[in-house]
């Protein structure tokens, strides 16, 4: 962007943003470069860019079958990446610490020498403490209270915090400022795999609530009469109803798991397999009930779909919106649009890649400090 | 509250406090005055209050059965009120608009000279637009795009605009500001009459989303099976399952309505009516998956029961609680309070009138220039 772009953007005169973007040139995170062509009759702007190559945090997303790590650069760029599968059942801390640990260190000795890691953020699909990335609950791992984001820094050895967030929380932020939902400040982010979640933003702030545990969409209950037994103990959940095992069991694929097994059955659907469409269809019109209490809810502009809801919605829009349209009220949907992530199978991993360049963003000159790699 | 107390609140030192509280005196807005026992050793602290007596809004509610007027002071106190009937059915925008009229004239020309009007403030049972005080929609009386907020300015003649919001939005904030809610900014306040309404404030802002229109609680699904017809045209909301028609219905007092007639079944199932003892629970049990829901998706600090749903919950406690633990996820519900509203049937009322105060709040030495009454 432009100096001047920039500085229309933010309401401050030329010389401000002149001052401002010295100073981070100066301190490594921007760089300043004339433009190729200059801009109409006046002088021309130069051109600020993010030093993404140089500032990078490390990511980790802990997926339903595997363990993904990166090292994403300033800007939002995914610069290194590195997968290990995982145990479906019986990952326990350790296992999940070790591995994610050993990625990421692999990661960080493979960075060039001079750039800079600016942060650590990481993602799990449960419930996660505020402040010390403890998981309060991991239904899919029947974790209850493990030290994950303590453990993890000091496996990592790094010397910097971990910032843990639950997924579907970071993906709705990425999806915020990088994905489907741009310039959506009122966004629900709804994720599938295993677990449904939810993270909902709310005038551009996530929805924490009392102790930061909101957003559970996942355990709302939409099926009061016989509903399918959820990982939480209850049943009827909208997870149980519309996770991947509802979906691959209503399909009469019972065992298989993933989301190529999920994709496989939206394109059976597609293709006319009856067994598959008729699953579709059923998981669909419970997704669709939870969307439309969630649109009557919060009034959202958008909704994005991700993960294994980002196929089922593809395949069962008919199902969904026929919901919203029998149980959202007129004024509440109106201006609802409902999206597919925009980041793709990535939105959890750029999340926390956001969430881990938090410190750098509230005090950039000061971080910006951090001793440089090797 | 001594200026002392004032200026550790606000955080700011003595010669602050004591700059504005002089200037708000000088408008008319607090009186000050020395402590009648000086405290501890130091200079005694002047005591400020609001001129409550002086400064006043003309709040309005139109609730089931009437319209009620008030004259509420700076400070919440209901220095005036009158109430009439409206009819149950058929109710229009003229005959509202001219019954709260006719009896807001009445208080105000009963204000004591020299008084100041400071703002209009109305309550609506339906989804208001921001701004206009525009009726989007109003199931209860058949409203669909009324302008219920120009009108009754119109109407009124005072030379002030009526600022509109929906009862529970208004009556959430009260309960936050003055009622049972006090230090929890993660709030929601449920209220229920004919319908059921709900007013979520997150950290301390009502939840507005895109449009404003958020909080639609009551056409929440949950009993998505053969659930009872709603007024906005679906079934099985729980508006539906909770107001008080399927109340008196499940009590066998179909017919019957009103807040009296809804505490009369809760008086006879506390004294051993066994029909009315079935609706209570019945009833209670729909509530209780409802707030488990909201309880998922908030983590709220505190969920306030008004209108009808006071005498509901009083007596189903043990169906809501039952519910919650079933339902709500350990985490988001190990700091969630349940309390009766603690403002009663005023918290509409009061709400109106904190409404009708927020452009003096939002600029108060401009506005007190008001001319005063009379």
């Amino acid at each position: 962007m432009t100096r001047a772009a920039l500085a229309e953007r933010m309401g401050v005169n030329r010389s401000t943003i002149l001052a401002l973007t010295t100073e981070l040139a100066a301190a490594g995170l921007v760089s300043e470069e004339s433009p190729a062509v200059p801009e109409g009759a006046g002088r021309p702007s130069f051109v600020v860019r993010p030093e993404t190559r140089r500032v990078f945090v490390l990511a980790f997303d802990v997926a339903v079958d595997r363990l993904v790590a990166a090292r994403v650069g300033l800007g939002g760029a995914v610069l290194d990446r590195r997968e290990t599968t995982r145990p479906r059942t019986g990952a326990d801390l350790d296992t999940v610490v070790g591995g994610l640990a050993a990625l990421g260190r692999e990661l960080y000795d493979a960075a060039p020498p001079g750039t800079v890691c600016a942060g650590i953020g990481a993602s799990y699909c449960g419930m996660i403490r505020p402040g010390d990335g403890m998981v309060r609950y991991g239904p899919e791992m029947g974790w209850v209270d493990q030290a994950f984001g303590t453990e993890l820094e000091a496996a990592l050895g790094i010397g910097l915090p971990v910032a843990v967030g639950n997924e579907a929380h970071l993906a709705a932020f990425a999806e915020f400022q990088r994905g489907a939902g741009i310039g959506s400040p009122d966004l629900i982010y709804l994720h599938g795999d295993v677990g449904v979640g939810g993270g909902i933003l709310v005038g551009g702030q996530l929805l924490g609530g009392e102790s930061g545990y909101g957003c559970e969409v996942g355990h709302m209950l939409v099926n009061p009469y016989g509903g399918r037994e959820c990982l939480c103990g209850s049943s009827g959940c909208l997870e149980a109803e519309t996770g991947e095992y509802a979906l691959l069991e209503a399909a009469g694929r019972a065992g298989e798991f993933g989301r190529d097994a999920v994709r496989a059955v939206v394109r059976d659907a597609t293709a006319g397999d009856r067994a598959a469409a008729g699953a579709v269809a059923r998981t669909g019109d419970w997704l669709g009930i939870g969307v439309a209490n969630l649109i009557n809810l919060f009034n959202p502009g958008v909704v994005v779909f991700g993960g294994t809801l980002r196929e089922l919605y593809a395949a069962a829009a008919p199902q969904v919106n026929a919901r919203i349209k029998q149980h959202g009220m007129p004024v509440s949907r109106e201006r609802a649009r409902l999206l597919p992530a925009g980041l793709g199978d990535d939105a959890t991993l750029i999340g926390a890649a956001e969430r881990g360049f938090g410190a750098l963003m509230a005090d950039p000159i000061g971080r910006s400090a951090l001793s440089p790699v090797g």
